[in-house]
């Protein structure tokens, strides 16, 4: 049986796996979330923000697939897994039913605000052990804070 | 505050509501499931399969939008959150670690056979109370089935 | 000169011709009746209740030729002229001059909501006589039904 | 409630406004007989006109929607609903039933004449005005001479 | 060696099977005698036949790969082998040579009158035990009857 | 060194430059106000308004390279240095800082109307010494005065 | 047989069945013109130069196209064949042999200028008779323009 | 009733119809059999042969056209129908039934062996005669050479 | 001044230099004729033969380029003047004024048979002296002779 | 009203700051030279220098727009107006009327230096406080030496 | 002559001269060494690893442009050339003729191995130097690790 | 392990076989001597010498995979490593940094006047033994030619 081994050993490579385990995790939970309020919105200004969380989704899923991508190249399994993103999710949750315009624009922006903050943090962490996986995390970091920026603009 | 009301009432509403629920479930878990096939798969066959699975992703992403969405204009809220997901999944679950492409193959066969018949089983129950879901359902079913086939040829 | 027989006759031809008739009249006026709001829009919301009757247009075109092709291949005459459209429509007339956009969000969805019931007595009526002409209602009602949600979404 | 105001005023604004509808009324019932005819033509000849019909349908739903929408540039209001065209068309209505290949060409041919004069006239009624409405009316003079060509030629 | 497995058995399998062989043989001949007559064809009308030829060649081939994935999915074998095909096609045969165009129209729509008939058949004989298969004999039927319609509509 | 010579001279040319370099200044500024409002945004409708914004750019700019381009083919230096803009610009300016959506449309739709005025002036100017400098500002006019009305419908 | 009419007759017809004619030998010369030059062309410009040359081919033909279409369209014949354009071009003639860059350049740069002088006289011409085959030689003439400054600025 | 005529006539005509006429019912009889492998092959190689199976089908029903149009090109009637494809064709037939992925690959290999000599024949018969017809014909002879090379290097 | 030499010289470079010349003469007066009866058609099958038309020459164009490239690549050049192609061509005229359909579709026939006897005459010829140049005549008389073919089954 | 914050404060928010607001003048301002020296540019080598001075803007359009949408995110307002832009900037200006190829290379030149110094030295500045800035700056400074490169190529 | 310079000088310079010509020539031979893989590859295996190589050299040719771009932009010049190549390359190379599947994979995983080492020191020892660089060889370790894990994957 | 066994053997084969390795080396080394002077390129033609140096690599890439692919087909290993390029290479090697324009037109037309005439000999040689392969290389003679005349042409 094949072992993935990759460029990084010991410490380095634990806080890589553990800095790209988590933005995983976020990025998962972020497309499920911004599906549940794509669907289950209402409001007078439903439109733009339906089509705005469909963006959301969109950049969620090719992130998520990056990161995902470079923990099997250091040689770290990624877990992806419904009841792993349930258990160790970090995301603020939405309510069930209906969601008022104006409250989703809210929660979304103080989700994505939590989400930033942790993705900032990993970009530090990676800094010194792993520069490639800290590039994929500035990215994440700068689409986040953009359309952090978005939804707080419009609330 | 809107209320979204539909073409459905009553019995064949709730009818109508179960299915795509049930669908939605397993759309969201199949498109989870495959993409942590998809990046700890390990293997001789490793290529075939890794391109597969992300078609399988596709497809279960593609589906779990009109699924919901039909819900939504029937007038009833899908629940596609990530606890929602892993409570009430009804697919096998992926170990964690490195997946074997033979085993992969297995489990995702197994996983597809019971996607197909409760599939099979919502078309049989939306018939009467609402052939445009119904409709929606046999979309699914065909893509489901034509998956699992692909999967079964090359176990 | 050509004589275009299909696959249907007497009770059958007759149900469906109606059927086909009843759909085409509601699409070319919702073309007509969403394309008039398009124009003659204002308000706060102008811009994506503006694009959004786009999209309203554009489906009723799409649906309007496959409704009338269909009505051909089996051997009825679709009828599409203005007059006979002004004459037959069921649908809710706007008002000359500036409409304000919410209530035209009101009007649309009120008018969506008799096309979709409309539809749906369709599908039903040629579930037996034609299930292949059946099954081009069926993508109109799922259309409809869609649309119908997100103007009330907004309302 | 908006007003909307645009470049022109007094009669200037009141001659455009005229051409305007005029060309409105035209394009309108133009898309709607060109697609009758699609519809319902026979005849050895059906390929090639079924096909030049739907190019004519397209254009003439190109151009109504820039006239439309310079009438809400300069302030008035496009009135492009079903009762108003049926009342104000002034194009040769087809009959009802299977319309024979050379019949349509020549009905065709004559209803171009006919929009083409009346395109003519609003190009010299709109120069003093409005250069910018004439503009728009010169296209689509342009494309229904050319059509009003390749049907006669074939005739 | 794979035994593939699908979501049916017993005399719903075996009813299910039989109009998929049926209606693959049909449509691989008619893709055959379509490219003959498109080879093949003369006469003032060349032109528009002879690419409408080549579109009815297009539909059957992209219906015939459907047909037969679907009968793998139902764990059936498709036979499309030239020797299956010669010995079981129903539609009648083109004469070698050249074709006259007007005797190329007058065969291929009674050719495609009875393709329509057996598609038909094979909607309600699937429609109970497989309403997955019936779906994509509907999309054969929706598209064989609108070839009927246009090659009727020039004889 | 090269001399750039055109199809005018005398008065007719001097008209035409002073239209053409008028035209382009206006077109400049407006790319680089409508920028500025688009990143300072902020409101309950900041999407479409920020998309808008864009879109009004992106015309600004493609009419810019006509305009400059019509300049030097009639041998005529266009000037879109930033000192140059800065100095001669007649469009309000907007003020520093975070822009409320209902501002920024009423400012816009003011900015647009004088544009609006300016080109159809130049218009009616061009028409004698060189029409075909005439047609560029006739294009130029109708897209600005569309987008005068559509940000007025909004407010 | 077949008799095209248009929208013109008498002087305004003559008039601009002149300005055709005379259109369409220069733009049909042009691009044999420039096609010779594409062809034997030498110096250290070569390549820009060369693609250059192609594009006013590009456009020659483009606008060749329309200027004989809308001269059938008010019934007149466009004479496009070879020896009608050699018998009555205007353009100054190119040796035969190698092409040296600097000269092309030069002679390309005459030859626009006369096209330019001829084109808007045509402009000029048609303004009164027939707006429409005014705009597109208006359009001609843009381009036209355009080439001749880009020649002449290189030289 | 037209008759064709083309380059060739006597034994040239002759050897250049046997060319063209074997080299169609291989191209047929090779789709053919490609899409009965794609659709009933099993084995743990199964999604790369089955995606290479039908761009094996793609080629010949390309190569299969340009072949039939030149055998009219030059005067003569190719036959493409069903029965004389079963009766004639030279390749080795699959077994009905699942066909295991080794197997496949040696009956391709073999099958391509046979028809990639028969090309090679074609081209030095028609060499002499009508060297258009022999271009086509190893453009062929290219294609099956290198399916042959890829089908033999994963046996 | 540059000297272009290419790979052949002598009688090779004469003979090659011949073809090329009277095969560039034949495609450009062809792209002329065309162009005129695709302008001056009418009659009853004018809509498939003026398109057909149109495909003539954007094929007489694109081998144009190719053949003249070719003689600049073997370092003869190439002669694509209006007055050398006039004096030179040896095509059927065809007359001023409007042209029926049934006799521009014999006119065309016979012009493409002296063409197509001509470029199997340069085939021939070029076989020895450059199979390079060959090759790009081989291309042509392929089309040739499949526009050919297309000419005569309609006539 | 709205209050954007993002993930930086005090120290690290300013530098970040002026170094965005720094990197936006010298993009728009960029992006205002090259247009115009594309437009009054003349010499020998006018097509080659006329396009690449347009890919300049290009890329300085694409950048200006990050960097702004960047200064947003972290809650700082970048100004972009023409008086700011004119007032701030430190690229050397351009002169009016027309400009000789040679030494419009040379300017460009020269301010491409000054801009790749200040953009290198804002990725210094922006290390340590944001390296999701830094990032940007990296991209914009990446674009700016090769374009500083190509031009010094050249001169 | 020119003399390019760029933003770097003394020890900067030559470390990031060192580093992007080790670069160059890891990828120039990298697109080599798999292409050759590529085409004298055979084994069970063979497709699948046939195409990952050609997106292996695809991605070497991308990057192999970007870092020689990169030594040009800081005034360094790189060395491409095959001679340099063969002597300098760090690569293991492979044995002339066929290359069993296992073995490429094998092979190839370790050649990635090495080249992902020296990156990731590259990417160290230009940190400092020039960040500018760093992203760069940042993006080729990103891609290098990424393939040398789905090579190991598989083995 | 398999043999790949093609259409050739003895000295046909042995003659193909030298003539693609022959051609194999040419090509690559060719792409390699582009880009080196794509990159080290200086003087006042960059530009449009540095794109079709581009051009000259992208030609050379995709015939080096068609070349390299038919010795594959016909049983022989095609040999492109670095160390087999540099040690057959036939072309002149170009100097270390940087590259005069004027320099590199006249060592590419040189390199390229060489690679022409072993090309035209690889033509000759093949006519006889394998008319397929012959067809390869007069397509790379056809691109090589072209790509002489052109650099001969601007030195």
């Amino acid at each position: 049986m094949a072992t993935i081994t990759g460029p990084l050993s010991g410490d380095a490579k634990n806080t890589v796996a553990e800095a790209l385990q988590g933005a995983l995790v976020d990025l998962i939970d972020l497309s499920l979330v911004a599906k549940q309020a794509h669907w289950n919105l209402i409001g007078p200004h439903f439109r733009p923000i339906h089509l705005q969380l469909d963006e959301l989704t969109d950049l969620a899923r090719t992130h998520m697939d990056a990161i995902a991508e470079r923990a099997v190249a250091v040689g770290v399994n990624p877990d992806g897994r419904s009841t792993t993103v349930a258990k160790s999710t970090k995301l603020q949750q939405l309510e069930s039913g209906w969601l008022e315009d104006g409250k989703v624009v809210a929660t979304i922006t103080d989700l994505l605000d939590g989400v930033s903050k942790r993705m900032h943090e990993r970009v530090r962490a990676t800094d010194e052990p792993d520069p490639v996986t800290q590039d994929l995390l500035i990215a994440v970091a700068q689409d986040i804070d953009k359309q952090h920026w978005m939804f707080q603009a419009q609330s």
